[in-house]
């Protein structure tokens, strides 16, 4: 494995560049800041495969005219606990930030809401919608589907995307518990990022175009990732296609790969984000009580709570180092 | 391994065999035939570690007095889309025969509603919650906890319990699709069939008293069993404790654990049910475009949509071949 020459630069100046960058393709001011924003906050937190490495994507889309840099997002409430966010065919960023304090309100009101988001371009991880939710007091399901990538337990065919949950749980006056994982063996940002930066992955992740298991991440991207933990993580891949795309209308995965123009970016697809509000389900006394149970967890020896390192790498305030390629080429896009 | 020795039994036996015996410990006629139905779908569905399999544990906790024969269950509407069941220390199928259709009705007319199971003794499969609503054209997500018997990833420690979740989608006019699966890499009661007909079980199962990795079920029931997937696994089963347990206010696992008196009865615990109503979230057409996705994904080799060997066993109303050392014991309770 070669070395990687970084370069320090700071999380405003992250935060500039890609405004910037977004600005100069066609974003208005309000979609540039929430993907700077999202890009920002993933630098921030150490999620590599879904800041400045995904700006290539976002902009090729962009350029290629599929996704809107000026869409303005139209929020409807259906019900007392059911809104639709209707994307018009931006990236989902400045969907999220007008519709996730819609659907927080009505969980905080009626207990539980769904929301379900849609002509929208997701090309970003899960956890910034659950964790909002969590903030608030509630605790957040959210699910997305892609396009084709990973073959269903006993396939060896690509046809789940690979399907991302993300769930949180939230702590009164300490950073929420969140997880946000593919359901695949591997996020296919991580695999990309291997591929890129030499490393190989671990057996299982994926078959080569042969079919047979490899741990080349260069041959998997060729070939096909598999569900994590067999058929029981095919299961939860295939309710995220149910959710994500069947409960919102929009694009399975399979679908969305016959329509999309492969520019680089990422398919038209949905979102469904569920809120539950403990102190209306459980009631008083929801938050010490599970306190208590997140504190017997963490003194186990060998567990981390998820989200712990992502909360972590956000207190330092400092400079990241960034891959000096990926620097250089973000910035050819000013 | 030795040859087990099998009875011949109908469908209509096994029912009045077991409402007798649950008659003649103490249930009243709604809640014995509410645990004979439980016990008589499991056989008939294959699912056997949750038919007579169980009825020995059953009569425990009622001998024991843990258990009220006679529980009636309160619901409560809590607001439009939140439900509250308490057991009044009963088992749980009457609970879901009589809250079940308030959850259904709350979704149907809401688009999402939830249903927490308090007060109650959950000792069967998951798949008869979610299936009723799939039934009625709605989504179901079911969840609950147990005593301590996985470990964490990272962990040697049993922390969490199996932790089943289920989920279901509605297919009108077909048998809904439904999952139904432990946390755990298996369910503790295929571990403990696995023990009684001298099976072994697949590497990675579970660890044994020693906190190595063991294939003798035997050996795990005395050690720890392992999530499902590594960390990726044992984040969805932290997700059921919070959910089952946080979000209901019952028990979590190691709660449970310490308030249990053991009589080998299930503990006191909560369930969770979500019911979507896809009419009303993904709207008109949600059926077609999620029959499409399953044609296409049935059609792939290799696949099995899961619940499909359950459906296909339901089809078949003859008799049902069952232990007949196990049968002899469920005969010696009457």
């Amino acid at each position: 494995m070669s070395q990687i020459e970084t370069e320090e630069i700071s999380l405003d100046e992250i935060y500039q560049l890609a405004f910037n960058v977004f600005s100069n393709h066609g974003c208005d001011a309000e979609n540039a800041t929430a993907l700077a924003r999202t890009v920002t906050n993933a630098e921030r937190d150490g999620s590599l495969s879904h800041g400045l490495f995904r700006i290539p994507g976002y902009l090729a889309s962009l350029k290629s005219g599929k996704v809107k840099g000026d869409a303005q997002p139209n929020i409807e409430q259906n019900f007392d606990s059911v809104i639709t966010v209707d994307g018009n065919l931006g990236y989902a960023p400045l969907s999220h930030e007008k519709g996730l304090p819609v659907l927080a309100d009505a969980a905080k009101r009626s207990g539980i809401a769904v929301m379900r988001l849609i002509n929208s371009f997701h090309f970003a991880a899960l956890w910034p919608e659950t964790e909002f939710l969590a903030e608030r007091g509630l605790s957040g399901i959210a699910c997305t589907v892609y396009k084709p990538a990973v073959a269903p337990a006993g396939a060896s065919k690509a046809f789940f995307g690979t399907n991302p949950i993300s769930f949180s749980w939230p702590r009164p006056n300490k950073t929420p518990l969140v997880f946000d994982m593919a359901t695949s063996t591997l996020a296919m940002g991580d695999v990309q990022i291997a591929a890129r930066e030499g490393h190989s992955v671990p057996h299982g992740t994926g078959l080569g175009p042969d079919g047979k298991p490899s741990d080349d991440p260069a041959e998997i991207l060729k070939g096909v990732l598999l569900p994590f933990g067999g058929y029981k993580g095919s299961a939860i891949s295939l309710m995220v296609e149910l959710l994500a795309a069947g409960m919102t209308g929009e694009s399975f995965s399979y679908e969305a790969e016959k329509t999309d123009n492969n520019d680089g970016g990422p398919p038209k697809g949905g979102e469904l984000v569920l809120a539950i509000n403990p102190e209306l389900v459980a009631g008083k006394g929801w938050a010490d009580h599970s306190e208590d149970f997140l504190s017997h967890l963490k003194a186990i020896d060998g567990v981390r709570l998820p989200g712990e390192r992502r909360h972590k790498n956000r207190l330092d305030k400092g400079p990241r180092k960034v891959n000096k390629e990926l620097l250089s080429k973000v910035r050819s896009f000013l």
